[in-house]
Order: structure tokens, then sequence, then C-alpha cells
């Protein structure tokens, strides 16, 4: 194609998760929540369709405060994204040039690597060490680093990195370090009140996950106002729609939905954790709402195929400087006994 | 701010028209429809409302197929977005380096310039001919020259550059063109078959506009196959939500409600263009649902601030290298005849 940037042209395309749009399928391949959302949502974005015909806010006031009342920020501190991949892509645009470098640890989140060619920026990858802890290499200088990307908890491990650590990070990096908390609301802790105390340190989250909205492409960012101003002139004008906006807002605003639909998960995703360990699976312990497996004698990609075949998606990943497994969705209790059922019959 | 590119620490950023979110006003600033959507639109978002939990569609087939059909295209020539501003942004990144050039016609939709400025290339204006036709230098070969953009019909003026220069400009042209046809289905005629003759040629279209679904954010492509492989690597993987993939495919299968909605308005705006004239306004005849109009004896920007004092927002716009006016998008006839007594109290 000759009138693509060389970049375009050279990129394979992040291939998202496998999205079957017909067929019964048990998704437990792409960190969806297994359970509807709360019913306050549905009836928020169903008022808002009786008004389509004017622009959004351009800013998502009303989800603003009423994220910033669950958060305890002020809204100034709160840019909205057509889901948390715009944040990532406000973020990459915002401050990574031509030639650039971004680092992300590995193994992680492989649209990072995605936004990195886009840009036409180059990335590095810094292997976790045994513990899941970032070695010093992670806060390296170099005059090219312009953006840090860490997932926490991580995908596909579901491991996180402590506050401690992500505080001495920061102080080291000479750049900005976005905390992308996409499934932080199914672990012990967040980063939320770091982001106060460096302004380096900025947090993303979605609604996709915890909150059963990845329909609604609906995600954010906090960060300080002086970062805010910046990311505000590169995003879209109208990036969220009348639609995401309200039902969102309706869903950040129903806490008592979110903490027991958490709960839940919780409670299933170690029982999915105990059973892969009785199946003779190396699982480490999740703070997500997946749980990674591999098998020192099994080979899993024959397992990913037979469920497949079954029709229950999982992921199958391979990471080369690393190992293979399977990452699978925390479902319902149902989804994952029935999960666990076809896997035993293969190992 | 340290951190950031220096193209975005310098760039303003776009202003989007003036977006009240509280209080009554006639809204004819941005070009929004004053009717309501096909009833059907809502009717389909509400249902598409109870199944949020899993991610949309990455290429919105529903859309696609039902587009394909009314366009006479394969559903493969589509990119679809999160509004057109999607489009141009995708666009942008595909084709345009770091010191690059983009080039647009002046005056134009101010964005572009915005999308050059993000992206760290360069954008060259040139100047319309008396007659709205673009000169020779529209065309001319630049080795740095890497997108060009024509809004057709063109805003403000609501004019429009014919088929055959189109086609003429595209054979010149070194690089694709991108026909933004946002208020197209207001005009006479459209590029879409232009897009088989030539792979330079790219359409843009909106659902914001003549569907009256401004609030949907929904917009999209047609290219050769070709491109739209490339462009699809560039998209974020699920740009556009389930809510807006249903709403559009419903508006845009319901082509009835579109000509009945698309003949009141030029109806009004035929009304509309003549009474500025009456009243000693320069008009230009507008194939879009808006009139720019300016005056040479009476100052504008008084009568931009008296309608706004009277809750009438229409858009004052100011253009070093050509004039001030103003743009009053077509509303209903009685909200047109409001805005044009209040202008007449001030000429």
């Amino acid at each position: 194609m000759t009138f693509v940037r060389d970049n375009i042209s050279r990129l394979a395309g992040y291939v998202p998760g496998e999205q079957p749009q017909a067929g019964k399928f048990i998704k437990l391949n792409t960190n969806e929540n297994p359970y509807p959302p709360s019913a306050k949502v549905i009836d928020a974005v169903q008022v808002a369709a009786q008004k389509l015909d004017r622009y959004p806010d351009p800013v998502s006031t009303a989800f603003r405060m009423a994220a910033a009342e669950v958060l305890n920020v002020d809204p100034e501190w709160i840019v909205c994204g057509n889901g948390s991949d715009d944040i990532l892509t406000i973020l990459t645009r915002t401050f990574v040039d031509q030639g650039d470098l971004i680092r992300l640890p590995d193994p992680s989140y492989i649209l990072y690597r995605t936004l990195a060619e886009i840009q036409g920026a180059d990335y590095e990858e810094v292997r976790f060490q045994e513990d899941w802890s970032l070695p010093e290499s992670f806060s390296a200088p170099d005059p090219r680093l312009k953006l840090v990307f860490l997932p926490n908890p991580n995908s596909p491990t579901g491991t996180m990195v402590n506050q401690q650590e992500i505080l001495e990070l920061a102080d080291r990096l000479p750049c900005p370090i976005l905390i992308d908390e996409a499934y932080v609301d199914f672990a012990e802790f967040n980063c939320i009140d770091l982001v106060k105390q460096n302004e380096k340190i900025m947090v993303s989250r979605t609604l996709s996950k915890s909150y059963g909205l990845a329909g609604l492409r609906f995600g954010f960012l906090v960060a300080q106002p002086s970062m805010v101003e910046q990311l505000l002139k590169v995003k879209d004008s109208y990036n969220c729609d009348s639609l995401s906006i309200a039902g969102a807002t309706a869903a950040i605003s129903d806490q008592a939905w979110l903490q027991d639909n958490v709960a839940k998960i919780r409670s299933t995703r170690q029982m999915l954790q105990e059973k892969l360990s009785q199946l003779g699976f190396e699982v480490i312990p999740s703070q997500a709402n997946f749980v990674w497996c591999s098998h020192s004698t099994v080979e899993v990609k024959p397992i990913y195929e037979y469920l497949k075949e079954n029709r229950i998606l999982v992921r199958y990943m391979s990471y080369p400087n690393w190992k293979e497994g399977l990452r699978i969705s925390v479902g319902t209790d149902d989804q994952i006994n029935a999960c666990l059922s076809l896997i035993q019959s293969k190992v």
C-alpha cells in the first residue's frame, strides 16, 4: 500500500479476543462480567435514547461529578474516554513523539505495543521478576522514554505491584506512568491516592469489567489537572456519546451493585484457582477477574481448542520470552464448573 | 508542561460549538437536526440497552451490511467510526507522519488543522476561488503532502465542488483525498460512486446531521478495500459501542424518514436564504443544513451576541483571510422565524 505510513503498513494490527456474533458460547476469553449490569444503567440509557438529536457534553460532566464523589477527587482530575483504550490512545498521542520510547512490563497487555507502533514510537518490554515485582531496569532513565504503561492488576497474570514500589518508580522515572487499573475493583488496593502525590502518576479505569458494561465503551483517567488540561486537547471533541455518558453515570453511582458483584466474582475466582491447582496446573493467585494457568507436563493449546469445540472460549496465550498458558475469565459458578469439567477430561 | 509533546503544548485545542448543558436555547450553532430521529432508532437502542455486558462487534457488521445496501457498495468498503471525527483521526494517523503535510481548503472545518497539529504535521490552506471552485494549487504536487481534506458541501459556506473536478483533483494528487460528506444528504449529488473510480478518493459520512443523531456519535467511511484494511489497524478495537451500532443500523435502514426530513430542511433553508437576502445580507446558496451570511455595512458580531442574550445560539466566525459572518443552522420554521425576527430588529 503506497500511501500508508511505513509503521502502519508493517503493523499486524491488534487482534482483540474472539467475539462470536452468532451462536451460544460461554465466553471466558475477554474478561467480561458474567452478570448483567445494574438495572439503573439500562433505565438511564433508555431515557437518554429519547434525546439523541443534540451533541453530547464534550467532557461528560455528569459522569465526572458522580465519579469524583466515589473516588474522592475533584471532577477536574477526571478525563472520560470511549473505553479505556481511548484513554490509552489519548495518552500516547499527548506524550509520545515519533521515534520516542514507551516502556511496558513483559508479559502484559498487547495493545500497548500496538499503540507505540501506530504512533511511530518504539517500545521496550521489561520482564517481571520471579515474584512479579519489577526490576530496577523498569525505572532506568532513557532520554527517549516518554510514557510508561503499568497494568495493575496485570494481564494475563492478575498480579499487582504495590503502592510503595509505584511511588518509587514514579520518583525515578523521567516521564509519566499510567497505572492501568482496568481490573482493580477485583483487587485489594488501588492507586488513586498516589495521583495526588506525584503528577507523573495517572490511573485509568474502565466500566467494561467490574461494572459489566463492555458494550457501553466507557473508561476514564484520573490525573492532576495540569495533565488533564493537555489531554483534553487531544481527545476527540465528542468522544463519549450521550447514551454511554448516561449509562456510565448511573453505573458508578450504584456502588452497592458493584460491591455485590465483586464479592461474587472473588468467590468464584477462589474456587477456580483451587480446582485448577488440584488438576495439576500452576496457578498464579489473581487480583483480577481472570486466572492465568499453565501446565508443566500437559500442552494447553489442545485444551483451548477442545473447549472451543465445546463452545467455551478461553484465551490461549503464548509468550516467547516466558511461557504459554490459558487465561480464563471468571464467569458464574456454573460456567466455571462447565469449563473445569471439560479441562478435567483432558489432563 | 514538561512531559507533553511540543506540538500539544502549543495547541490551543479545537473548541466545538457551544453546547449549553442547562437552560432552554434555540440551538442553531452546531448544525444539528431540529427534528427528533426516526422512532426506530430509539426502539433499537432500547433493545440494545438490555445487552451491554459483552464487547461490541469490532467492525459493526450489522451497520456495514445495512449501509452497503443503501449506498450500493460492498460491506468491505465501509469503516465505522465513533462519529466522523473518529474517521478523520484514523485517516490522519494512517497516512500522515510527523513533519508531513495535510492540505485543506480555506475557509473550511477548523478541526482539520487541529488534527494536523496533534499529529505533529503541517497544514496548508488553499483559498477557494471567487466561484467556490478550487485553484490549480489545490492539487499541486508536494513530496510532503500525504492527505487532503475536502468537505463537500463545505462549512461554513455550504458550497460544493463538482464530481468532475474531484476526479481530476484525485488524478493529479500524490496522496489520498477525503471527501467529507457530513452534510451531503441535504445536497443535490454525492461522491460515493467516485470511490470506485480512484482508490485515492475516500468519502466520509456522519449520522449527526441528516439522521438527527448528534448524541449517538456514529460516522463511517467509504473507501476501497485495500485502504479499509489499513485503516482498521489504526482504529481503536471497539471504537463503536453496542448502542450506537444498533441505533445507527436502524437509522440508515429507515430511508423514508431521511427523505422526509431532508425535504423539510431544504424547504426551511430556502425560506431562510430568501429572508436573509431581503434583510440585506450576502447569502451563499447552501447545499447543507446551514446558511452562511455576511453583511457589507452591518457588523455581525453584535447580532450574534444579541441572539445569544435572547437564547438563540448561532455561530459567529471570523476568517482573517476572508471575512466574518454568521453560520445559521437550519432549524424548524418556527425556530428560524424567531431568529429572523431578532436579526431584523438589528439591521
